[in-house]
This record gives structure tokens, sequence and C-alpha cells, in this order.
């Protein structure tokens, strides 16, 4: 296991990762990835895409990262996504208010719950003080802090535009086009991955916490009362499962279970959730993920979203905590009517019945030519409020005269005049709002989570090995080609052949021969290439018996193979075809030691 | 050849792009890419990677879209990234005032040159109304506007942050680490895809001008002394090209040669911008281009950016108008020198030489026992100042006397007491700026360029058809697979079978049972799929006499094959080892017309 500490100088020194503008200072919570990283967050997403946009049958789009404020008035992230802020009078410095009362109250986990009137008394309270300066806080006024970062969209005062919180409303307000891709059939999943932001407070623990990150969202539009998941694809699945009952149990215990009987036992209550847990549970493994140091968890009432029915985290230990590095969570029609009222667009669907309904409809017809001279500019209103009452409670109109109100004012009216009646009309379908469930993955989050899990140490000739066990799929490099000596042209020729040739055959390709051949071993393991293949005198036979040695990572060790077969074989293990443990049990084994010279 | 409104219809009905945020009315300068068209866009980037990164042996990088305001005062964008703005006093509404003196005035290009005070006499002297509402501008102030969107970054007052209005700004800045990645050497290149912005103060031309978009940056950082590009690579690529002289002359016209000798006859000055012109030439054309609707054309001398030496664009003619697509600009020591002024770091590398040399270095020692009593707290300033006058100009050592100025006042020092001599020094190498060449691509533009050229009508059994003749590398499907009937359980079972086997063959298929056959080819058609496979009662033999359909996009041939040489020869197309036209002469043409049922 890796310190974090190790783990960020290796990332920084091999290009994974490090923080962004150093030149300048730093700027807390944005990172860049180096090429080392970049090329492995390519891999992760497209896993992901593999997974989630391809074999699950969606379509993945991509909407801008600067969006307008009725969107989030909308979304409800203009007044809600707030964190709790405190500001130190004596250096200025911010703090995460919610935080403080945690770090310092033992028996308080969930401080944001308790409101910031609370917590401003807490603080109080318990007297703390600022952790930059020392200086006391007590007095000092909490506040709500909107975590959107806010811009201004076209010249003066413009209008106000957010980067968006999430990737997921750019997928949402585009439902009513979106839906007639799909035909308007549910249901129907949209795919996106890109940037979202969060103008945190104040940003801690590296990596893991940033200002600026990429989520990858799926959004399954589905019908509540007709779409079951496919649950019988993933019902055997095993999962790890850390309930809310088990939280607030004292001797609390993860339960070992499957999909199907999670389901059956009603611990995940809605089968969409558990179709995606068991899916992602399957990704997770594929793409590297140490599942002893995985867990889905529940969400307790006081985290979850007002809206969310039920929500589950995937969680990852990092360091001995654990972090959050996907959310599973069904949303309900929560977004689709936020946006359907708010906007000028339907967001819904048009669901046909089986066989056409005939419906009795209450209707009125107001006879306008009395309703005018009695009300007046009031008339248009009137008639609207009587036929809204006919629909709500036809029986109003059983007496003589029915009231309706209208922009606060009564009216009464004869129940002649109204012409109410009740009439058989024929319907084809409804409109309905379809229901949202949504897997919600943090790449970044992913990706330090795979490099965690990775790294790795162990002593080849005396000496300590540090190396990255990257699965195959999603090392950024494939295969490193030496030759053998950096200064022999021969060697040099043969080498760069060969890694062209495995380039050829769709094998991402490191050539370098720089160094002595020990170092060259040491800065591949640290960036989780599986293969290394050096070429020596025996490389440059020209003929059947042509050799190259083939280093796997993990084991170190070393195979003699004729370098005709090398590409073919090296396709067959990245194909899944062949286990590396297939060629040692046919090729002879090297323990010429050509690690450390 | 595309009217902008068909293809704009077609890109919004079939899930190319639209406008974004259109239920609250749209946000002018924003889109997002459906299904279609974001699986276009990926292809684009995925060929450009391919291109630009891998087989140039360069790197990728992806930093943050958000950066903190000293990079863009060291990168000259908080002064200079401006267009000019004037609003309507009547309307509010704001235009670009350069362009409505470029429309209004016959002879004037390029107004902005011409500097915000003679623009707003312009508007004066040619009496211009606003064009939205009509009423007199003239009198309004013309101003500088800042295209960057800006920022607060962190709680309170924060800091100001920009998102970056070109993604190479967060490959300049990293410069100090990602030359260590490169160990030290140049030449060397960065590249990064990624979302950049502009505030536009009134987008237009859909998609052409948008406020956030897709670049494909290479920063290639070359030592300018002493890297040539492997222009031998190039040097027969045919271009055309549209140099500053043609441009100026009154019956200029386009130069048709090659890379090789417009480097020969001095028109591209910079052999580098010639190579990754040349290098450009071929990948527009691999990916679809209609290269005789493209040209290069080098910028006017009021166009280019100061610091550059010589900048070339490519352009694409869409609905008659060149837009440009791609810039290719030599930036010199421009941007590295600007951030290691305002920065901490060193934006230099260590050029080493051949042998050590061996310089004079004069130099003082001054005695600070004498200095000291003499000048007091200014002693030290007085040293340093004196070794300063020593490198910069050792003749004024020569009297018995020597003046220095420090911090405004003057000292005059005994030449014994400074200590002055010239000593020999043994250096091994110097630091140097790299210089740097920028191939800039407009990832969005080259999208819609694509779609444009791709947009084609034919006549088929006297019905009008619409196709994208999308080259297959880049089309966002590859195959599409059909039972012929969309309600037969067998031909759904074959087809879908069919599908899954192809999909393992590596090929992206779409599967379509919806509607008539008819309808089916139209919508493959109108997104560009180059192959079609109907399989029909000829599918369920289930023996080697099994056949399908193949229809081909372009021509509208279709041909009768086994379903077992399928996914062979569908491979071998895809991968560029046979032509279309090679499975016509081998395949049984069938003239049944299923297209229009």
């Amino acid at each position: 296991m890796a310190s974090q500490q190790a783990l960020t100088e290796l990332a920084k020194r091999r290009g994974f990762f490090f923080g962004a503008n150093e030149a300048y200072g730093g700027t807390a919570g944005f990172y860049t990835f180096g090429p080392e990283g970049a090329a492995l967050k390519r891999n992760v997403e497209a896993a992901w895409r593999e997974q989630f946009t391809l074999r699950l049958g969606n379509e993945e789009i991509e909407a801008p990262t600067v969006m307008p404020e009725p969107v989030f008035e909308a979304s409800g992230h203009l007044d809600g996504f707030d964190d709790m802020l405190i500001e130190c009078a004596e250096c200025g410095e911010s703090h995460r208010a919610d935080h403080l009362i945690e770090d310092a109250v033992a028996d308080i986990e969930d401080a944001e719950a308790l409101g910031v009137d609370r917590v401003e008394e807490l603080i109080r309270e318990h007297d703390l003080a600022c952790p930059t300066c020392g200086a006391d806080l007590a007095g000092e006024p909490v506040e709500d802090f909107n975590l959107m970062f806010e811009t201004s969209i076209g010249p003066g005062s413009g209008q106000p535009g957010y980067l968006r919180p999430e990737t997921a409303q750019g997928i949402f307000v585009e439902f009513p086009r979106l839906k007639e891709y799909a035909r308007g059939q549910l249901p129907f999943g949209i795919t996106q991955i890109g940037p979202a932001y969060r103008n945190e407070i104040s940003p801690r623990r590296g990596i893991i916490r940033v200002r600026e990150f990429t989520q990858a969202e799926l959004e399954q539009f589905i019908d509540p009362e007709e779409d079951e998941p496919p649950l019988e694809a993933v019902e055997d699945v095993e999962v790890t499962l850390y309930p809310v009952s088990e939280q607030h149990a004292d001797d609390g215990e993860y339960i070992e279970t499957t999909i199907g009987e999670a389901v059956d036992d009603a611990i995940i209550t809605s089968p969409w959730v558990a179709y995606f847990l068991g899916v992602a549970q399957g990704w997770y493994e594929r793409v590297g993920v140490d599942m002893d140091r995985f867990r889905f968890r529940q969400h307790l009432s006081g985290e979850r979203a007002h809206y969310a029915a039920d929500c589950w985290d995937a969680e990852s230990e990092i360091g001995g905590n654990w972090i959050e590095i996907a959310g599973f969570a069904y949303r309900g029609d929560y977004d689709l009517t936020k946006h359907g009222e708010h906007s000028e667009d339907r967001f819904t669907v048009f669901k046909r019945y089986d066989e056409p309904k005939t419906v009795e409809r209450a209707t009125v017809d107001p006879d306008m030519a009395a309703l005018g001279p009695e009300f007046g500019g009031a008339a248009g209103d009137v008639a609207d409020a009587l036929q809204e009452l006919a629909e709500s409670d036809p029986d109003a109109f059983d007496g003589d005269e029915v009231t309706v109100e209208t922009d606060g004012e009564s009216y009464t009216v004869d129940t002649e005049v109204a012409n109410f009646s009740v009439e058989e009309q024929t319907e084809n379908g409804e409109h309905i709002t379809p229901h949202v469930v949504e897997p919600s993955f943090g790449v970044g989050r992913t990706v330090y989570t795979l490099l965690e899990h990775a790294y790795s140490e162990d002593e080849v000739d005396d000496e300590t090995r540090t190396y990255l066990s990257l699965a195959p799929e999603i090392a950024p490099t494939d295969v490193a080609v030496f030759p053998l000596i950096s200064n022999d042209d021969a060697l040099i020729d043969v080498a760069s052949d060969l890694a062209d040739e495995l380039r050829a055959a769709g094998i991402s390709v490191s050539y370098d021969d720089s160094g002595s051949i020990g170092r060259r071993y040491r800065r591949q393991d640290e960036v989780g290439t599986p293969f290394c293949v050096t070429v020596d005198q025996d490389g440059l036979e020209g003929d059947d018996e042509t050799t190259v040695t083939l280093r796997e990572r993990d084991s170190a060790a070393q195979l003699r193979l004729p370098v005709a077969e090398l590409a073919a074989e090296l396709e067959a293990v990245f194909d899944g075809d062949r286990e590396f443990a297939d060629l040692q049990d046919r090729y002879e084994r090297v323990d010429t030691d050509v690690t450390t010279d």
C-alpha cells in the first residue's frame, strides 16, 4: 500500500498528475494530468464508454460546460448547492464551518445537517480557533456559500452563467430533443463524460477533493410503471454492501451478498439501482480496483438529496479512508418535472395505451355573452377557473350556483351559465414524466484509486522495486521495447522496427534507448507498463532463431521468445485469449539478471 | 453542396448538433453535440491524436480549463485579448464595432487594425445605425471588451480566474515540469485536446463562431539554432497556398506547389511551419475534407500576433465563405520568455556544449571592511552593482575610481577596494529559451466542414436522397444491420446475432428494426453510415448458401454476399486493404429496389 506522499511523488515524477500552475505558486484544487496520467485517464474513460454506453446500448452526448442561470434555478443548484463558510477575521483564511465542528466535537459526524445557526452556536460553545492562525472564531458569522463558479455570458452586464456542477444538467435540459432521437420510446439512456466544477471552500486531500474534475454520468430514463432492468444479467454478481441499518448499528458489519439476493431481501429497494451496482461491480473489477478495498455504502437519510428515493455510493479505501468514487441515485421525476415547470418545453413522453381508452371528462362551455358583461376583463380567467374546477371537483356544479377564485377574487356564476357537462372522450395515451436513475462516476477519483491499489513494492536482487500493477487495458503503455545497448546502431534498428511492428498490430508501444537497461525497467515498472521487450545480439540473427527477451512487470519474470512469434503472443495476451502463465509454460525462462546493471 | 439551413436542420433532426438550452430560449454561442455529432467529434479527435500525438512521437496532457489571473497577465490575454464593443443606447444590443464598419464601408477589410478611436470616428462619419433596432449609433463609445470569461476561485472575493482562451496556456505554464519528462532534450512536442472559451460579443454563423469550443493543439518546443523538422517526409505533398503577396495583388491567385518547393522558393519562411502544413494536408485529406475546397492562407501583417514570425491558416470553403479551421504559427520564444519573467520558475532548457568552453568572466571581490563603514546599509547593494558593472562594462574599472548607481544614489569606490579581476571559467553549456511552433486545430469547425463537404443529394428511383459521404474512419457508425421485416422473430434473431458478430470484429454497429426498410436506409444515409446489411429469408438458410444484402452508401449499390464472408470483407474494407469496388467485382449485384418500399 502506498503512502499518499510516495504516490504523489511518483505521480509527479513520472507524469501522472501534479498541482497546476506551480510556477505561479499553484492553484489549490486544480490538477494537471501529465502524459502518463492523461493516457491512463483516457483508457479509464474508454473502458467506461465501452461498458456504460456501448454494451448497455445507450447514446453519448457532449454539452457545453457553461450554462445559463435559469437552468440552475430549475435544478435547485442556485439555492441549495452550498457549503458552510466561516472566514477568519484575523488572517482572512476561509474554512468549512461544518468540518471544524466535525473535527472538534467527537459525536458529530454530519454537522451540515444541523444548519447554519446551530453550527455558529457550536463554534461559540466550543471556542473554536482558526486552524491557520489560531485566532478565536467564536462570533464570526457562518454563511451558506454557493459552490458554483459564476461567470457572465456576453458583454456588459451580460447574462449570469455558471460552470456546470454536474454533467447531468446538460442531459436533462436537452431531454425534449433527446427523446426524439429515442423516437419517444422509454427506457433509454444518455451518457456524458466531461468536466464539472465545484468551487470548494478549502480543497484538501490532494487530488481527491478538487475544484475541476471529470464526471462520467449515465441518465437512464424509465417509465416507473413499466420498465424493469435486465436484473438477470447481474443477479449472481457478488457485492459488499454497507446499508444504513449496519451503519447505525453499534457492531455494524458489511453484508456480503449477491445483487439478486440484495433485491429479494429489500436491502436495495430499487431494482434499477441494484442493476447498476451489479454492472459497476464488474466494471471496477475489470479496470483493476482491488475489490477487497471496495464497498457499496447506502446514503444516510441526511446525506441524501430530498428527491432521491434511494442512493448508494461506490467507495474505495485509500490510505485507510473510504472515499466516494461513484454515486447511484434513484432521482424519480424530480429533474424533468423541475425543468418542465421552469422552461417553455415539455419534459414528458407520450405513452400510448395498448388500446384506446374511453374516459369521462367533465367540461364547461361558459356563456361568454353572460360572463363578459358581468365580470368584464376577468371573464376569460373566470372561464378558465371554471374549467379547472370542473376537472378537479365536478360535484361543485351540482347546485344552482358555483363559486371560483382567480387572482384572489371570488366570482359566483349560475351553473346554467357555466354550461357544465360530462363527455366521453377517447384517449390513445397520456403524457408521463419519466423517472431518472443515475450512475455518476468520478473519473479522477477512479484514476487515483487505480494508482493507489496498483502501487506495489518488492525486493528484486536486494533492491526495493516500485511498480504499478495496472490492468493491461488501463495501463498507459502496453509494451516497452529496448535495444539492450543504447549506442549499438544495429540493435537500435532492430528494436525500432520491432516497435513499429507491434504498433501496427494495434499495441501501444514506448521505445526507449536511454540509460542502463536496469533504469529503463524501473521507469516502465513505475508507469505500470505490463511488458518490456529487450533486443540483444540474439535479436540480430535475422532467421527463425532470432529471439528477444520478454519481461513481465509484476513477476519480473523473463522469457526468451522467437521474435517472429512475439506480436501474435502479445496480441493474444492483450485480447484476453491467453495468460502470461501460458507463455511461461512454453518458452524458456531467462535468469540472467539484467534489471540492475 | 449543402445550404447552411438544410445542413443545420439535418444536424438537429439526426442528432449531430443543435443550439444548447433551447427549452430556456437558447444561449447564443453554445452548442450541444447529440449522439451522432459526439461520435463524429470523438472520431475526429482520435484521428488527430493518432497523427499529431502518436505518429509524430509527441505526448498529450490534460490541464484544467480554469486558470488564475497571473497566467494571463504573462500571456498577454488580460491586456490584449479584446474585441471592439459598441452598445446601442436604444435597445441595449451589443455589436462588434469593427464588423459594423467592415459591413458598411466597402474598402475596409480589417477595421480592428484601425484602433478604437478611428472606428468611433468612422461610425460617426458613416452615420451607422444599430442593426437590431435602427437607432443612431454615432456618438456611442467604442471600447475594448476582453473576451475571456471571468470567474472567481475560492470563497469571498477569492482569486480572479478565467476560462482559458486557448488550451496552449495549460501547456506553457507547465513547461518546467514537462521538460523533465522529456529529460531536458529538445525538440519535443506536447499536445492537448479540450475546451477553450471566447466570450464573443455577438456570436453568429451558427456553429462557426461560438463561445465554447474544442481545440486540438500541438506545442512543438525546438532549439531554433539546431532543430530541423523532418521535411523530407512531406516535401512532395501538394498544397494550395494563398500567400500575402497574392492576397495583396489585384489578380491574386492561389499557388499550387509542393511543401518542398514552397520552402525552396521562400513562400513559407519557417521550415517547421511548412512541415506541419504538409502533415496537416495529409490529415485533412484522410478525414474527408474536400481538398478542392481547402487552402492554406498566410496571415496578413495586421492579423498576425506581434510575436509571430510567420503564420498560416488552414481554411475550408463553407457555403461560399472561407473559414479558418486551423492556425500554424511560429511563436518564437514569446510564450516561454513571458512566463519566465512573470513566474518564479525557469522556462529554459540547459543546452550542453559538445565540448566545455573556457570563457573569460569579469568579476569583483569588494573589500567589505572598507565598503561597510563607508556606505553603511547600502554596502551590499553597492557590491552587487559593482559586479553587474564588471560584467556589462569591464573597462569601467580601468581608472582609479569607479562609480555605480543603486536606488537612485551614486557611489564612488576606489578600484582597488572593488578588487576587479578577469577569471577564466569552464562552462559546460547554457540555458536557452526554446522556440515554439504551434499547429492549433478547431475541432468543431473541422466537424462542421466534414459535414458540409460530405453533404450530398442524388436521385434514386425518382426520389431525392440526402446522404453524408463521410470517410469510414470518421463516420459515427460503420455498419447498420437490419432484419428486412420488422416483426419477424427469426429474422430479428439472425440480424441481432450478425450485429454482435460484427461488433466482436471491432466494427461499430447500429441495429435497427423499426419502420420500413426504405426509411431505415434513409436514416443511415443521413448520418453517413458507410454500409447497411439487410437480412432477409435467404439469411435463414443456416449453411454456406446463407446470404445477406450489403448496400454501399454513396453508390446505393447492393451486393449479395455469403454471411460467412461478411465480417472479413468489411474488416478488410475498413482497414483500407480492400475497396468496395473489389467486392463489386466478386459478388452478385442485386437490383431489387428495396430503398423505397
